[in-house]
C-alpha cells in the first residue's frame, strides 16, 4: 500500500464530506449519535471478538499489564462509550449559532455565526473508547474526522467505527464523516499532520513524547498540552481549613491526571501552621514529599527538592513543596517553572485573589478551589476533546466550541459603501 | 552585529515587559496613547527630517513613484496617525473582561477572562503609519510588540517609535513595549518568525509574496490572508436596483483593496436583465470585463475569461463575470475558486439567503450588502490589525479582541472535587 496515496484519499474524502456535515441538521447529527450508541451496545459480542484479537496480539508483543488494561473493552466500558455518545447528542449544537448581531451606523447589521473547523485529525494511543468520544464530538460540531489510534487497538477501533458508520447511515449522513486509518504504518501519522490541503487541525491525545513529536513535525495547527505542572499557593491570609482541604484534594484525589497539583507553594507566615497539618495528611496518603530547606525544617519527612523537581509533573504520589515570601514570589515561581495549565490560590484577601487571577498566565486560574476542577465536564462543556495550554484559538478544556470557528455575517438592504 | 543575538535580545526584553503590560491599567495605556499622539503632532519637523532621509535613499535606490508616495509622511498623514492613536485610546479595553461567569452544580463559579496574547511580531512594508497603528493596537490590548518595517522606511519608523516611547515613558510604562528592529538585515525576519520562546504570534502586512514566505517559514502562528478573490452572486430573485448598486460599488468604489469584488456570478434567469445595465456602468467606469461565453453573448465588450481569471485577485479595474444556473453552481464556483475572504448574495429570497449564509465558507458572508464593508471599522471593531482568512483563532477583520486570548477562571469557597 502506498501510504501517501492512502492518506491523501482519506483526506480528500474527509474534505468532501465536511461540506455535507457543515450543513447537516442538528436532528440528523443527534440521530446518528443515538443510533450509534444503540448499535455499540447491541454489538457487544462483535466488539469483544475484535478486542480479543488486539489483546492476544498485545500479549504476544509483550505489552505490560497497565497497557493491556487500557486496551480492554469491558461491558461497562462499552456502556460508558454509548452513554458518552448520548450525552453528546444532548448537548446544544454549536453550529449556526449567531451572536452579537447589531446594527452599525452605516445601516448594515453585523454579527458572527459559529461554523465547524472542517476536518479534524485525532491521534491517540491505546484506549479504544477515544474512537467513540472523538468521533461523537467531531460529528456534533459538524466536522469530519480522521482517527489514528494506536496500532495495538486497530481491530477494536475498526469495530467501534463500524458501529458509528451504521449510525451515520441510518441518519442519512455519509460514513466518511468518521474515518479510521486502517494501516499501522507509522508514516501515516507523518502524512496526516502535514496534509494542509485537507486537514484543519490535529488533536493529539497521549503521552508527552507523542505530543512533542507531533507538535514539532506538524504543518497544521495542533490543539494540545504537554505538561500539567499545577500549583496550589497557600497565601498568608488563607483560611486554614480551606487550604488543607484543597491542598489534599488537589494532590491525592487522583494521581495520574494532568490537573493534579505537583507543587505546593506556601507563604512564609502561614507555613508553620499549615504544613504540619498537611504533613500528616500526606503521610497517611503515603505521598512522598520533596521540599526547600524551610519546608524541611518544618516537616522531618521531607527530602530535599532539586531544581528538576520544580519542573516535574510527577503524575504520582510525590509532591514538591516550597515556602515563599508571599504572592510576588509565588507568581515568580509559577511563571518560571509552570506549564500554564492550572493554578489556584487559597486566600481570604480580595486584593491578593484579584492579583493572582490577573497576573498568573495559565489556561485555568482559580481562587479557593481545587485544581482538579479543570475539566470540560466540571466547567459545563459537557465533554472535552482535550486540554490546551496554548493561547491561540482554544485554551483550557476544549469542548464542542473549541472544534468550531466563527465567520462574520452581514445583512443589508442593498447597502453600499460611501 | 550578530543578528541572532540582537533579535534574541529584542525577544527576551519583549517577553519580560509583556508581563508588565498585561497588568497595565486601562488609564495608563490610554495616557500613553494620547501622549504619543500629541508628541507625534508636535514632532512634525523631526519626523519630516527622518522621512526625508528615507525618501532620498529611496530615490537613490530607484524606488518607483507609487512606493515613494506610500513612504512619504505628509502633515495630513502624521495627523491621521495621531488621530488613530486617540481613537484606539477611546476603544473599550478588552483585557480583564470577564464573561459567562456561572455557577456549576458542584458549587464552583466558572467563567472566562480576556488576556493579552503576550508578544506580537509585526512585519510590514513601506507605509510608516503602520508603525503607529500596530503599536497602538498592541499596546491597548496589553501586548508587547516587535515591529519590523520595510528597510526603506527605517528612519521614519524609528522617529515614530521615539514619539511612542516618550508617550510610554510619560505614562510610566516600559519603552520596550514597542521595539523597532533597527537592522535592515533580512535574516532578522527569519529570526523573528522562529522565536517560539519569545513571540506568540506574527502579523504580516504587505504583498502576497511577503506573506507567503512568512507563512511558509514561520514556526509561530501567523494571522494573515493571502488573496481577496471576493464574489458577488446575483440570484435569480435579486432586486435589480440593489444588484446594480452592490455590483458597481463592490467593484468600483476602490480597486486596490482586498475586499473589492473580483468575480461577479449571475443567475441565468436574471442575467439578460441585469448584465446589460451593469455593462453600461462598467463601461463608464472603464472596467475591463472578462467573462464566460454566455456573458459574452449578452455583453459585446466582454473578453473571454481563462481558467486563471477565476482565481485572480486583480486589484485593478478588471472584472471576471460568469453566468451560473443558480445558487448551487454559485456556491460550487466560490468553493472551488474563492479565497475565503468575503462573498455576498443579492436576493429577496429568504431560503436562498439562508443557504448562502450557512454554506459559503468565507470569513465574511453577506446578504444584500457590498463586499467593501468587510473592514474592522465598518464592523465596529474600531480599528484592525489585519484580516484573517484562516479558521483558527481570529477570522475576518482582526481588532483588539483578535490580539487577545481567554483564560478560564474559577471561584470557590474551599471547593474540592469528590
Amino acid at each position: 500500500m502506498d501510504i501517501k496515496d492512502y492518506m491523501q484519499n482519506l483526506g480528500r474524502r474527509a474534505r468532501e464530506v465536511s461540506r455535507i456535515l457543515a450543513r447537516a441538521s442538528t436532528a440528523d447529527k443527534n440521530r446518528a449519535l443515538e443510533r450509534a450508541a444503540s448499535i455499540l451496545e447491541a454489538e457487544g459480542q462483535t466488539l469483544d471478538e475484535a478486542n480479543r484479537k488486539d489483546l492476544a496480539a498485545g500479549r504476544n508483543k509483550g505489552l505490560d499489564d497497565a497497557l493491556l488494561d487500557r486496551l480492554t473493552l469491558t461491558e461497562a466500558r462499552i456502556k460508558a462509550m454509548a452513554e458518552g455518545l448520548c450525552q453528546i447528542a444532548s448537548l446544544p449544537d454549536p453550529v449556526g449559532a449567531i451572536s452579537d448581531l447589531n446594527y452599525r451606523p452605516s445601516g448594515i447589521q453585523v454579527g458572527r455565526m459559529r461554523v465547524p473547523l472542517g476536518v479534524i485529525g485525532i491521534i491517540y494511543e491505546s484506549r479504544p473508547n477515544v474512537t467513540a468520544d472523538a468521533a461523537g464530538l467531531c460529528l456534533k460540531s459538524g466536522n469530519a474526522v480522521i482517527l489514528r489510534g494506536g496500532s495495538e487497538a486497530l481491530h477494536s477501533n475498526q469495530a467501534i467505527a463500524r458501529c458509528i458508520h451504521q449510525g451515520l447511515e441510518q441518519a442519512g449522513l455519509p460514513q466518511e464523516a468518521v474515518q479510521v486509518v486502517e494501516t499501522t504504518d507509522r508514516s501515516a501519522v507523518s502524512e496526516l499532520i502535514t496534509q494542509e490541503a485537507y486537514v484543519d487541525v490535529i488533536v493529539p491525545r497521549g503521552g508527552k513524547g507523542l505530543i512533542e513529536r507531533i507538535s514539532r513535525e506538524a504543518k497544521l495547527p495542533v490543539i494540545k498540552h504537554l505538561d500539567g505542572v499545577c500549583h496550589v499557593y497557600i497565601d498568608g491570609r488563607a483560611d486554614l481549613d480551606k487550604a488543607v482541604a484543597i491542598a489534599v484534594n488537589a494532590k491525592c484525589q487522583r494521581y495520574g491526571v494532568c490537573n493534579a497539583m505537583e507543587t505546593l507553594l506556601v507563604a512564609r507566615g502561614i507555613a508553620p501552621k499549615v504544613l504540619p497539618i498537611l504533613g500528616e495528611h500526606y503521610r497517611t496518603a503515603e505521598v512522598e514529599l520533596r521540599g526547600c530547606s524551610e519546608t524541611q525544617g518544618l516537616l522531618p519527612q521531607v527530602k530535599p527538592a532539586t531544581e528538576e523537581d520544580w519542573y516535574t509533573e510527577y503524575l504520582a504520589p510525590i509532591l514538591a513543596i516550597r515556602v515563599v515570601a508571599g504572592l510576588d514570589e509565588a507568581i515568580e515561581h509559577i511563571t518560571h517553572y509552570g506549564s500554564h495549565h492550572t493554578e489556584t490560590i487559597v486566600t481570604e484577601d480580595f486584593t491578593q485573589a484579584r492579583r493572582f487571577l490577573s497576573e498568573v498566565n495559565s489556561s485555568s486560574v482559580m481562587v479557593n478551589a481545587s485544581t482538579r476542577f479543570a475539566d470540560g465536564f466540571e466547567y459545563g462543556l459537557g465533554a472535552e476533546i482535550g486540554i490546551s495550554t496554548d493561547k491561540l484559538h482554544a485554551r483550557g478544556p476544549v469542548g464542542l466550541e473549541g472544534l468550531t470557528s466563527q465567520k462574520w455575517i452581514v445583512f443589508g438592504n442593498g447597502h453600499i459603501r460611501e
